[in-house]
């Protein structure tokens, strides 16, 4: 295996932009961090984007180059998996917003030459759908075989087929949701003003000093539970004591869900920024796609020529099966193609990174299809 | 309505104890703070011992002497009410470890005579019931005509008659459980940490300083998610914004539910101490009625003459039905009397605490039939 193969093609472009904004303002030029896997076929026809969530980046199958971690989602994507780079050409962005490369609050404002902090401009799912419209115009890649994404990614695929329609013709969304509901937003605030609490945030203008890393690990903890399901904590740890035959009677870690929690806290910290969870929180928060289309969310697909995939996961509360059902029921009143499984996995929403055959077989088998 | 009627009997108890603790220690003295209503009758049949959540206090049915708000229960506890003091004896005690009078960490230590902090001993819900029994004994109230609690009440109500079943004779268990599981755990520890983050918690020490009101306030927020169902958030809130027509784009609270939650958590630390909600969240993880009976929850009731009413809501997600029926599987192998009921609600676990005629009627009916 080269060096290329296991830690990708980590590339960067910048590109002069300006990207207009649905805030109302503009970036320029706009810094897009991303890998590729495979080569793109003479037709063009072979191009498949991959979409992260929330804490995702770019190295979608391969190394991360600062947790030495394997590719989040190489279960999916690789030699023999659904998406393979010997039959496709596959691209994967950090989002805007976020702390891997491309653009966000932790990069230099051009006019100051200090990080943007909280001077950044607030932006949306459909914001990063367009800066990664100008990465493929870049790339020369004009129509997508597939846009492909679970959580987050999900949405940015959602957001593609209806604002980009003639450019995509598949479209899976795994775990996902066409709006966020009053209970996402709520987790996600609590998120933000942990974050906000922590008096090291100083208003976002921490970069020459430490980041506010206790609260974005509340922020990660409390996100965490809404990521797995009851049972399957339950399964995974229960009221089993931490290396303890009894309880301490104290405050330390006595629960192995304790310790386990704090360590997906601490661990976050030393890999993302507190300000891109705060902006890219706000942006899953905004996201409704139905209001983007005079509040119908059938209009956003109308007269589509796109084909979708929705998967679902049943023990997934974050966003629940109810919610994909009522994309794929956008998707019919549309006229639209759309196949639609539910999925049984006691992991909840994390089931979509996890080992999952039958999710596999259905996006295998989506793409094939349709080719 | 006299002053007494309108505030209740706010009284408190210096009893000598000591008080011996399931963490091996004791306390002594056992400060407590409690309320009465009605007068004990000539045969002492018929005191009512009501238990408080975790966040409630003793003033069930009277005016709060710190915020001025009306009882936390008065839809149960009143005149005409299931719970009645023209009827009853009722008896409502601030638990153990808590802040509204009863000994807790911002108790003076009698050795150091400086608040405990976190030098008070870690306690449990059956802590908290021998110090409501001891209250019992100086009140001269022998056998209680019922015990009752939602919540964490009812947690206390179900160790009440695993601990003392001679001196129950009816149990109201609602919108509870017999143990707290994995994600019970899981929401508690997020809170802790948020509290421990904020510097001015000072590891416990600040009652000469400010307190740690950012840390508990998004303590408060993660919580109280967990007290509303997903319906009953979208009925209340769904994506509306906060008195603007369009979104901010900014961080500012735009939706509604951002406003409400941020207000839950800035108004909670006015009425609450970090410490107590450190060492009664703790108290309640600890919680597991089978462990402390030989690993079989049926234990806990073996030979019981108590009677036993549950009542669960079905869109509780905190303590669901299925944690009720386990405690009424437990019952009924133990031969103990049970009756239960799953009430319909889209309110979640806050519906025990809201008006709902069916509980009146299911509660006022299991108090008459076992008379």
């Amino acid at each position: 295996m080269s060096h290329d193969q296991r830690f990708g093609l980590q590339r960067h472009a910048r590109l002069p932009g300006p990207l207009r904004l649905d805030g109302g303002g503009s970036l320029s030029p706009v810094e897009i961090a991303y890998e590729t896997y495979g080569t793109l076929s003479p037709d063009g026809g072979n191009a498949v984007l991959i979409c992260h969530a929330l804490t995702g980046d770019q190295h979608v199958a391969s190394v991360h180059p600062r947790t030495g971690k394997p590719g989040w989602w190489t279960r999916m994507v690789g030699e023999g998996r659904p998406i393979d780079p010997a039959r496709h050409f596959i691209v994967c962005a950090n989002v805007l917003g976020s702390c891997m490369g491309s653009s966000g609050p932790a990069s230099l404002d051009p006019l100051t030459v200090k990080p943007f902090a909280m001077s950044f401009p607030v932006i949306t799912i459909r914001d990063m759908v367009r800066a990664q419209a100008m990465l493929l115009d870049h790339l020369g890649v004009g129509k997508l075989a597939a846009v492909v994404g679970g959580s987050m990614g999900g949405m940015q695929a959602l957001s593609w087929a209806a604002t980009y329609p003639e450019r995509v013709a598949r479209c899976v969304v795994i775990a996902s949701t066409a709006r966020h509901t009053a209970q996402n937003i709520a987790f996600h605030e609590v998120g933000r003003q942990a974050v906000m609490a922590d008096p090291k945030w100083q208003g976002g203008a921490y970069y020459d000093d430490e980041p506010p890393a206790a609260g974005l690990a509340v922020a990660r903890m409390a996100a965490h539970i809404t990521y797995l399901s009851e049972a399957g904590l339950t399964e995974k740890f229960g009221r089993r004591l931490q290396g303890r035959d009894a309880k301490s009677f104290g405050f330390d870690a006595d629960f192995q869900v304790e310790s386990y929690l704090r360590h997906q806290g601490i661990s976050f910290v030393d890999r993302f920024d507190a300000n891109s969870y705060l902006y890219i929180t706000r942006a899953m928060d905004y996201f409704d796609l139905a209001e983007e289309h005079g509040g119908r969310l059938a209009n956003a697909f109308k007269g589509s020529a796109t084909r979708f995939c929705l998967v679902s996961f049943d023990t997934d509360w974050l966003y629940p099966t109810a919610e994909s059902r009522r994309v794929v029921h956008a998707l019919n009143a549309a006229g639209a193609a759309a196949s639609f499984v539910e999925l049984s996995s006691p992991y909840g929403h994390d089931a979509f990174l996890l080992d999952s055959p039958e999710l596999n077989r259905v996006v295998d088998g989506f793409l094939k299809a349709a080719a």
